[in-house]
């Protein structure tokens, strides 16, 4: 099976359609998202490196066919589809900066039945990818230098899901990840301690925290809120004295109140002079937990983040939209209420700091001062260049997010810049809008 | 590369610790909710035919031995792991059915390593297909018999989270789908109509909507809000009076105010003697938006849900835990604060309606009246009896979603019924509490 089936079913009778007709002429169709969910003041960029594996990929097989044939397509149309494949080109933001409602993520041009059939699962990709990127970039600002570790494979929407996850926030500056697979796949730091069921097993803390310490000599951190917190970090030392355990050590806190429980056990470790030892908090934070744990001074190193992380659960999904701008050489767009698209090929040129953008033609001359955001990374169907290394999209999301204004840094109430557009993109939507009527 | 390293680091650990230990007795972990979220007054078990088929697959291989030699296991971990499979028992409330919080959906029981393994990925699945299935029902029950439409792929969180929600969606009432991957992989009815690209590539409604029905006789809904709804569902009547147009036959609103455009769509369409045309509505509406064109009487035959059903919005995950109840043939439980778990294996009873039940010990006879939910599905590792037909799920969801209580049944406000728990069951968590002490 290719991948020509993981779409829509309009994509494959549009595709169809356009094909019979001998409607070849090359369209341009422009991702984006229309408006940012209330929460966020900024987006990240991210997906795209799933987008161009699949476009590789994408042509229409003949199991494919079979498939259409039952679902009822007739001879025609499955004739038109057959040898489909992506010969098209793809301008787009690099993965890992910051992007702003409007500013068009990826633009597909190619053949237009070839890019009416991406349509769903470029979507797919940059929503979710560029979902999940957001709100770990948003706990990194929350941690203010802490380590922060992805726990949330136990409850993303799915195994794919997980992956995106432990992938997007290591782009953002995540130290590890729990998620095995994806430290492999990824290349990422991956990292656990032992669950309460473990300390269960024994009956008994102790007992448990010396057969970890022995196993895993070296990776000691101890799960100490099984029976009563304060007695499981009494626990901990007594098993640290007893085994004469070395650092890397910690104590991991799942529950009840973090800050104050944090504060007892800083004390208790500090007087039994395990100033080494480090505190982890998990159990249900999110970023906006971590940034008043951390403001308020709650001596917490490192913080694992689970469900909340995993599933954006403050705005699970962006407004994101694939539309035609072009087509056979002529600007388009789409004028329903509330929906409507700017005509024409996009460039934002991007000035001193992340929103203080314009959002331009193609062909405009970059503004002084500014640089395109939007790049070539596949050509003729083929990728320009190789798959970059994650780092790669670390280090720019780190540029822009020491750049990036105050209003729209802030976790609550943030104000997400307005980004600028260009006089002759202006000029151009009002010309084809005239036209439409 | 088996399907060892999709989990949490911890997982291994502790795997490899029991195992190195000879620790070998078996345990049983629970599967459930801890307490609904705020919008949902019932929850609908799902994801357990892709739990069973993980299991059944699950197995340390050498690649992943490999893999883990790289991420730090020492030699005495590696080879406790070796070999490991899944060679446990699992009883499960079978997919369709309702179940409230504090109900186990699932319970392995197996020797404690391989039980603790299937943690985080048995969580994953259950928790990803039970969410979206709640999410699906509740559209079902908003649209009080008209049909409904997952047109969620192109915003869900990845490829596997789109399949989970064809799946669930069907298994709780949806006609059709637009994922064509997943109505080919589980056998649904697939369905699409146009883009608003396709009316621009033609730059005139008429050529477009002409064009689609000659390709796809039989199949023709028209998009009719590229431009304008009003002049769109013009051109819809023109193009079929022209072509003599058979049904099936409709038309889509994608944006406006649905509910106006709805009844001026339905009364021009009956002036012109087209009352077979039918109408849909999609475009960002979820359940409570259906709800409330069907009470408020608007003339729409179908509704495409998309994003917020794809994503769940209102509620993207649940408080899913795996807990361990038994190890060593000795009830065992939890005592965080706000994360008691009780002990003992369980089974659910239930009377004459969902909610109507007794949360009890597995091993307890019947109340007279109820049926027990939890089944036997896998026996030492086998799956008991071969993965049934989605139909057999949608049968028992339909069952339970007649006789639910109204206010469990609520979109707004719902109140989930609270369970009892049995004598027996209490009895022993105070035994279990009281030895903990």
């Amino acid at each position: 099976m290719g991948r020509a089936l993981l779409t829509d079913l309009y994509e494959l009778t549009m595709a169809a359609s356009y094909r019979r007709r001998g409607m070849d002429a090359s369209a341009t169709f422009s991702l984006f998202v229309r408006d940012l969910p209330p929460r966020r003041g900024f987006l990240v960029a991210a997906g795209l490196d799933g987008c161009l594996e699949f476009l590789d990929g994408l042509r229409v097989e003949d199991d494919d066919l079979a498939y259409l044939t039952l679902a009822g397509f007739d001879r025609a149309s499955l004739e038109a589809l057959e040898g489909l494949r992506f010969t098209g080109d793809v301008w787009a933001v690099p993965e890992g900066r910051m992007v702003f409602a409007g500013e068009p993520l990826l633009e597909v041009s190619a053949p237009i039945a070839e890019a009416q059939l991406t349509e769903t699962f470029l979507l797919n990709r940059i929503t979710v990818e560029t979902t999940l990127a957001s709100k770990a970039a948003r706990s990194v600002i929350a941690a203010d230098g802490r380590d922060l570790l992805d726990f949330s494979f136990r409850r993303t929407h799915g195994v794919d899901a997980a992956m995106a996850v432990a992938r997007t926030s290591a782009m953002c500056g995540f130290v590890a990840t729990s998620n095995v697979e994806a430290a492999r796949r990824y290349g990422l730091h991956v990292a656990g301690t032992m669950a309460h069921s473990y300390v269960q097993s024994f009956g008994d803390e102790r007992a448990a925290f010396r057969a970890f310490a022995e196993d895993f000599p070296g990776r000691a951190t101890f799960l100490v809120d099984t029976y009563d917190t304060a007695s499981g970090v009494e626990a901990a030392i007594d098993v640290i004295r007893e085994l004469g355990l070395e650092p890397p050590l910690g104590v991991r806190l799942d529950s009840g109140d973090i800050d104050a429980l944090a504060r007892t056990a800083r004390r208790r470790l500090d007087e039994e002079g395990l100033g080494e030892v480090r505190i982890f908090a998990s159990g249900g934070l999110d970023d906006v937990d971590v940034a008043r744990l951390v403001a308020g001074g709650a001596p917490i190193d490192g913080f694992g983040l689970g469900t909340r992380l995993g599933v954006s659960a403050d705005a699970p999904s962006l407004e994101t939209v694939f539309k035609m701008v072009e087509f056979d050489g002529r600007p388009s767009a789409k004028f329903s209420p509330g929906k409507v698209s700017l005509p024409g090929r996009k460039q934002v040129f991007r000035g001193e700091r992340p929103g203080d953008d314009v959002l331009a033609l193609r062909g405009e001359v970059a503004p002084p001062g500014t640089e395109p955001l939007l790049v070539p990374v596949m050509a003729r169907g083929t990728r320009i260049g190789p798959a970059e290394p994650l780092q790669a999209a670390r280090e720019r999301f780190e540029e822009d997010l020491e750049r990036l204004p105050e209003p729209a840094r802030r976790l609550v109430d943030p104000d997400a810049p307005r980004i600028r557009i260009s006089d002759e993109l202006a000029s151009l939507a009002g010309r084809v809008q005239d036209g439409a009527r």
